[in-house]
């Protein structure tokens, strides 16, 4: 490993280096980059596929001062690794380790931090007219993945980097795959260029970034209806006032090293459409990439993954077989994911029912407002998004679907801590940016079989509701399949009866909660709803316990506590109390365990501000 | 009037009538549009525009089983008097009246609600999904301006609807213009097919649809560089999936009638473009459509309009003008607009400093992502954006600009309840969603020279910080226009010294709070800051007050009154306390004034409340 590692120069280094020494740079990135990450787990494919693109760039682009702007980021460990911090690889994804997304206080090569997806051309654009009005003369390069081309972000950037001429220029990675396999009619429009014989290689040689743009395809009016577009490579971009050039083999550097050193010295809004392979170079990951995305430590001779530990079903898991059985039974069900179909549990509901699935590409507002379409129209969708992205979705959550009241059931997976996916995914957010808007009804589910339950009421309830879950296993529960079974809208669930002291729990807290209520001989409630809250049970409950303390795995800031103190108070009920949730920071990655005792959130956390709570307890509570 | 609208059929029978009855009533809609919009006010020349489109769409679907998605609904108004709703027009935007946008409870004829762009095609392709799942044969069309399109929801709904090959008719309503003159690619793109001489126009007569495909333009391969892309009408769309028709005049009812009833025959993704002026048929409006967007009452001979009562200068005009002179003495400073130049008070800090103004078209997101770029690279961003429509770009405030701290100064303009635009447009969500994200300062002023203030700060300030101020005049202040003036970030500022009672007012509340204050000799503070809050204030009013009661324009659920509970209860302090702000509700058009006043947050409100708190405080408070 380590003597891998010194034969990986710092760009500096690669940009001194002849052809074939850079690539054996890239045959030893790809070589370490599957040496680590087979025993690290991490994200694979995306970055098998972008080993020779990244040499490449740093070879051509005079880094850290030109910027590169990667996106999501799934793809830059090896940028990682020709940046100095290959090392670090050990720690990668883990709490204080390197991060496995861009950022910028890790390096001054990651011009831009990233997780998210489609957010370079913005950036990049940012960067490009930065320069021009600083009379800097330094070059940007955003790379973008054919996936990320669907969201609407990147096309806003697109369609005014066009007409700011800034010198930008953007390298669509393209492997037809963004997470999936790539949908939309983008993407097809990028398959047709390639099926269309315009994928031509260029031999090195200056001068020739132009001479590879091939020749225009026999023009053929489409008989089919007489109205057919001309398909001509990149017209699409080019109409985006981009000027095109590709496609080019981004596993060649002898075709992309000349290419990205002849697009240096154009001027302007430029695009360079590169093919790759997701998973390039090791067997496996090229048969299965969607597999091999993100992948546990595996045995890097047949592939196999560490199994998971046989524990109980994941939450995504019970939320996928929930769908299935939901979707035979009710004919009027339909599933949405923004381009999230294994990670939201949507495999299996896709083969039964293909027609009433849909993958919109990573495009979370349109999946929203398509779904509100769906429900005015008689249709009942199910909208299966992570915490973090539907904050991509948050104006069509208010505007397109709550202000209208519409029946739209929001699955919303990784809410809470994430772990390794660190402070761009947590899902700690979710509970204050949806609690003050009208009309929703929000849930949290103490275990999986509630969370079953809580999916019957949703899609019961003639109006938006959501359902919040971890990225988590399940408790373990014995199931109780019956897609009758619902919970009345508003209702807590005593869990246990106590004295002085009453813990409300917010959803998957409540385990901990229950232990910690044991120890203090507290009152324990699952809250389950975060709105409404059940204020009769608040009430009554005031009246009995001498504090309140509110444990939720989310922001503390505007959060379900905040809810209960709102409540209160304007009730003239003034009862002390304590909130625990997550503090007001960004949360980085790590595992979440240890992240939520740090915080104060497992048992011991909770029994603890419990007991702090008692013994500063006023005599009674006050009634104001 | 009355007798204009005896003219006006409903659509059932307006399909019945011949062509030129038909264009009859085309001339009745422009006529009462014009005679009451002079008198009440509103949306005018996008509605002048759509006038002969609307009468065409009503007259070859079967309305209202055919489904009409309106985008926005600036151009809604023709439709409402076709269906029913002229007599309501001199209610027009005024509490209890007709809605100057699209309510699905308003009308059966209004298929979708809108207020914000481009959700149409969104909504109307999971309409015709529900159709094809329903097994229904209804027609929907979705109707979008040329500015809308340049928003990332249109795209993404645009690369779905091309491969799910669902029945839907885009009409593409091109005017050149959004609000302002439309800017970006897309919008060049579109002229270029105008300017390309291929804008014909069809003649009345069956089976024609497909017979005013304009003749292919020899195709030229550029020369410019060897690069440049085809121009075929409609390319762009093509390539999307879409089967591109036009364009076509959206003036000539026999261009549009005929033409719509053979699209009507054809299956598929399809999209229209149709051609209009804003303004059509008022000459005044037809001169200065930017003008005559949005207008106060008229006089129709001359088009002069009511002179706005000659109070205070608007805050968005005391941001307009700091921004010009903090312009000239800062370099760095950049302005940026998601085409909003006219209403976020830009005009002339365009004039002045075109190279650094930035109008990226209706694309919030781009608009804060491009923000952040520039600001990792020297620029100081003031990003101007009204409060709703930062609800667009939530993620890109939370992931692109807050993890990274980069400092952007978001100008936030009609925070609060806005008036005549009603429930789709109250700034009334902003605290709560922006309270929880870390890294923010969130700032409200109480007039307008704390305005100028607070944004010196958060021009000062590395990080990101928001300024939200009120769609309204400001108190009048004199100005002291020195821009070294700062706020020290987090501290806020007693208005008054009184006793048992402290009232806590963020924003603009604090006048009215201020006349509660001395009715009460209550203490009165201008809070200043949401995010940071002044703790060490609050510690100290807690020891010497009684109660709390704090006031905001704006959601009370998560709120920052909110914030206040939050801190003092995990101090372990315990002070009874109201919480006033806007209820969970979604709040309808109307005098903002009128709505404070019954929601209780006017003067005598905030006393009421005061008083209620006073009667039944406990003896003193308590430390828990």
């Amino acid at each position: 490993m380590s003597d891998l590692l010194k034969s990986i120069p710092m760009p500096a280094e690669l940009r001194q280096m002849s052809r074939s020494e850079q690539k054996n740079v890239a045959k030893a990135v790809r070589h370490f980059l599957l040496e680590t990450v087979s025993r690290t787990g991490g994200h694979l494919s995306s970055c098998l596929g972008a080993v020779e693109l990244t040499v490449a760039l740093h070879a051509v682009f005079n880094t850290p001062d030109d910027r590169l702007v990667w996106d999501v980021g799934h793809q830059a460990y090896p940028h990682k690794i020709l940046t100095g911090r290959g090392a670090r690889f050990p720690q990668l994804r883990i709490r204080d380790g390197l991060s496995g997304f861009l950022k910028r206080d890790e390096s001054p090569y990651d011009s831009f931090g990233a997780g998210h997806s489609s957010t370079s051309i913005s950036a990049g654009l940012g960067m490009a007219v930065a320069a021009r009005l600083e009379h800097k003369s330094r070059q940007v390069v955003a790379i973008i993945g054919d996936g990320a081309m669907t969201a609407g972000l990147a096309y806003e950037a697109l369609n005014n980097g066009g007409v700011l001429d800034a010198d930008l220029l953007v390298v669509l990675n393209d492997n037809e795959m963004s997470i999936s396999p790539n949908v939309g009619a983008v993407s097809r429009y990028l398959t047709r260029i390639l099926s269309g014989r315009l994928y031509n290689t260029v031999r090195e040689g200056a001068g020739q970034a132009l001479s590879f743009v091939p020749p225009l395809r026999e023009l053929a009016r489409k008989a089919e209806e007489g109205v057919k577009g001309l398909v001509t490579p990149g017209a699409l971009f080019e109409e985006m006032g981009f000027h095109y050039f590709g496609p080019i083999d981004g596993h060649d550097l002898d075709a992309l090293i000349p290419t990205l050193e002849n697009l240096k010295k154009i001027r302007g809004p430029r695009l360079l459409h590169v093919i790759t392979k997701k998973g390039k170079g090791y067997g496996p990951a090229e048969l299965d990439p969607c597999g091999y995305h993100g992948v546990t430590p595996f045995n890097r001779s047949d592939g196999r993954m560490a199994k998971k530990s046989a524990g109980a079903p994941s939450y995504t898991q019970v939320f996928g077989d929930w769908l299935c059985e939901k979707g035979a039974a009710e004919k009027h069900l339909v599933a949405i994911t923004p381009a999230m179909r294994e990670g939201s549990g949507l495999v299996r509901f896709e083969q039964l029912f293909p027609e009433r699935y849909f993958d919109v590409g990573i495009a979370e507002q349109h999946a929203v407002t398509f779904a509100a379409g769906l429900a005015c129209d008689g249709i009942h969708p199910v909208v299966a998004i992570y915490s973090t992205f539907l904050q991509r979705a948050y104006d069509q959550l208010l505007h397109d679907v709550a202000i209208q009241n519409l029946p739209v059931l929001f699955a919303i997976d990784r809410a809470g801590l994430v772990g390794a996916d660190g402070a761009t995914h947590q899902g700690a957010f979710d509970i204050a940016y949806a609690r003050c808007i009208p009309n929703l009804v929000i849930m949290a589910p103490k275990d999986e079989q509630e969370m079953r339950d809580m999916l019957n009421t949703g899609f019961a309830w003639q109006g938006p509701a959501l359902v919040r879950y971890p990225r988590d296993n399940g408790l373990g529960v014995a199931l109780d399949r019956d897609l009758s079974r619902q919970i009345p809208v508003g209702k807590a669930e005593i869990l246990r009866k106590g004295k002085d002291l009453a813990i409300l729990a917010f959803g998957t807290r409540a385990a901990a909660a229950m232990a910690a209520g044991e120890t203090l001989d507290a009152t324990v409630v699952n809250m389950r709803f975060v709105k409404p809250l059940d204020t009769e049970l608040l009430t009554s409950l005031a009246q009995t316990h001498r504090a309140f303390l509110t444990v939720e795995e989310g922001a503390r800031m505007g959060g379900a506590g905040s809810a209960v103190a709102e409540f209160l108070l304007n009730e003239g009920v003034v009862v002390p109390m304590r909130l625990l949730g997550l503090p007001d920071i960004f949360i980085e990655q790590g595992d979440a365990g240890r992240w939520l005792a740090d915080l104060g959130l497992d048992a011991a956390g909770i029994e603890k501000s419990g007991r702090e709570l008692l013994t500063l307890l006023a005599p009674s509570p006050v009634r104001a």
